[in-house]
């Protein structure tokens, strides 16, 4: 099938709005004003880039800020984000499986940078770890694309039900339940089930600061800050670990594992109050005491070009 | 000093207030209900003990509920908390190092029902860490401390302070510093300096889910859950661990250890929004960008009456 119908997802221009009020004045530091500065001018550079690399190819695109997205995005032959995860993510949940994305990292990491301002503060940009393009790369991977030289893979979300109603968010990275304040213990309890219904799993009871599962493209994110394993991209296992166990004692060794795309998790939660949060804090749904929950890997999967690190067929798409 | 007027502070008599309401039709597992229903008589059955005890002693005591507290507690010689860890936590935030405390666990979890529930739910009750009293024991301590035998232990606590101020609360378990949404990135950095300044610190940035730090008594808390280590009771050292750093690299082995009482730690916080929680979610304080927080065990201590495990020295009080 030809692309030729694309959308141009941005990033705002301007992403850090507390430089224009009195915030800019509560930093001390003028190398972090010059940093974030910086930012702003690369990301902006970078969207000028695309727009006029774009201009030269034999496609019609449409411009609009991650912010003012609000319906499921349909009648386009590809959307190209322009920022960096945090946008992939965002235009996640407005794409299913019928159109494929390819992420721009608009202003990378800069190894030297880091470490020269490493003493000052965190000089990191975007990891850009689901993004197969810089400006560096941009026209040749979009050619790439156009000429049918490349496919998305598939990479798999997360499906939720909560008290058996089908959410119509999906998870790219992850999803985190748990008390709406950081510092509250959530009561839950979770089994893992086949689909097929052959075993009766064991009920695992846990005290904790929540419930964190995971994708394989999301294994690389939160979980494994939090002391996951990195998975293959393409895998259709979902990661799943319980965030800070109290007394976990005898279900210690059930606190962190995976579990097959034949499979799926139930979850009883027993605290008062309680939240997903699908992919960082960007989609929340609220969950109370009895709720139950039921995770799978059954989501429609996202059409991503990945960078070319990442096995892919050279097939007609 | 002879012990006479005492504080008897206690948790709400209906600790569940769902019970009352639709919640109790939320929980489909009527042994939950019948579990809940005994916590809360056993706590009612504790207290009701408790003051018979107390009428037969020579001293005058009030009752409140630990909800009512709303000022410091200034005129007393003791204050006795029947409840658990939560209550005694939630008195000494209004209690300095002037009036001693002693804790009883109203309601302690029994092993032998978590066991036979475990394929259920979580049949614990209350742990009472820093409880020394039950209502098996609670005549023989009253008796000991009134007679002299035994003296409180001096528990370190966390000072804040916040942009050079002092805040009034001080952490007797914990202090989280955190976005106040649990799965959003907190980008703070922090160093250890010595109060002499003798030396010039290295600057540890951080993107993570949070810093908590712990006092000896709150080692057993969620920073163990977390993957920390107990402290000897009373330590006047303070533990912290950055949660769930993004990419530590070099600075991985800076992420979780301890400092002196003649230290300090400098935070500078670099997230739009954050919270300080003090010892879980009872006591929060509001960050911003470009706020500085002091943290130092320069807290007036919490004369706490422990349980005979901990070597108390036998003199006069």
């Amino acid at each position: 099938m030809a692309i030729r119908k694309l959308l141009l997802l941005l990033k705002p221009i301007d992403p850090y709005p507390f430089l224009q009020t009195e915030g800019a004045s509560l930093i001390k530091n003028p190398q972090v004003l010059q940093y974030l500065e910086s930012r702003c001018k690369v990301h902006k550079n970078a969207i000028k880039f695309c727009q006029e690399i774009l201009s030269k190819k034999p496609v019609e695109w449409k411009p609009i800020s991650r912010n003012d997205l609000s319906h499921p995005i349909r009648d386009v032959d590809m959307v190209i984000t322009v920022g960096g995860d945090g946008t992939l993510l965002h235009a996640s949940h407005f794409i299913d499986d019928s159109v494929p994305v390819l992420g721009v990292n608009s202003d990378p990491t800069q190894a030297h940078e880091v470490e020269e301002l490493s003493d000052q503060f965190d000089a990191s940009r975007s990891t850009g770890h689901l993004c197969a393009a810089t400006v560096e790369n941009f026209e040749q991977v979009l050619d790439d694309i156009l000429f049918g030289r490349v496919v998305p893979a598939k990479v798999s979300r997360i499906s939720l039900k909560l008290n058996s109603e089908t959410l119509l968010s999906h998870a790219l990275n992850d999803i985190l339940i748990a008390q709406p304040c950081p510092a509250a213990v959530s009561r839950f309890s979770f089994k893992i089930k086949n689909k097929d219904g052959a075993s009766s799993p064991k009920t695992v009871n846990c005290r904790s600061s929540g419930l964190r599962i995971c994708t394989a493209a999301g294994s690389t994110a939160a979980m494994q800050s939090a002391g996951g394993f990195v998975m293959p991209m393409l895998s259709r296992d979902l990661q799943f670990m319980v965030r800070e166990p109290i007394s976990p004692g005898s279900t210690a060794s059930l606190m962190h594992s995976t579990f097959k795309p034949d499979q799926f998790m139930d979850v009883n939660w027993y605290s008062d109050h309680g939240t997903i949060y699908i992919d960082g804090c960007q989609v929340q749904h609220s969950v109370q005491l009895g709720d139950t929950i039921e995770i799978s890997s059954d989501a429609p999967v996202l059409n991503v070009f990945l960078s070319h690190g990442i096995s892919q067929i050279r097939s007609r798409y």
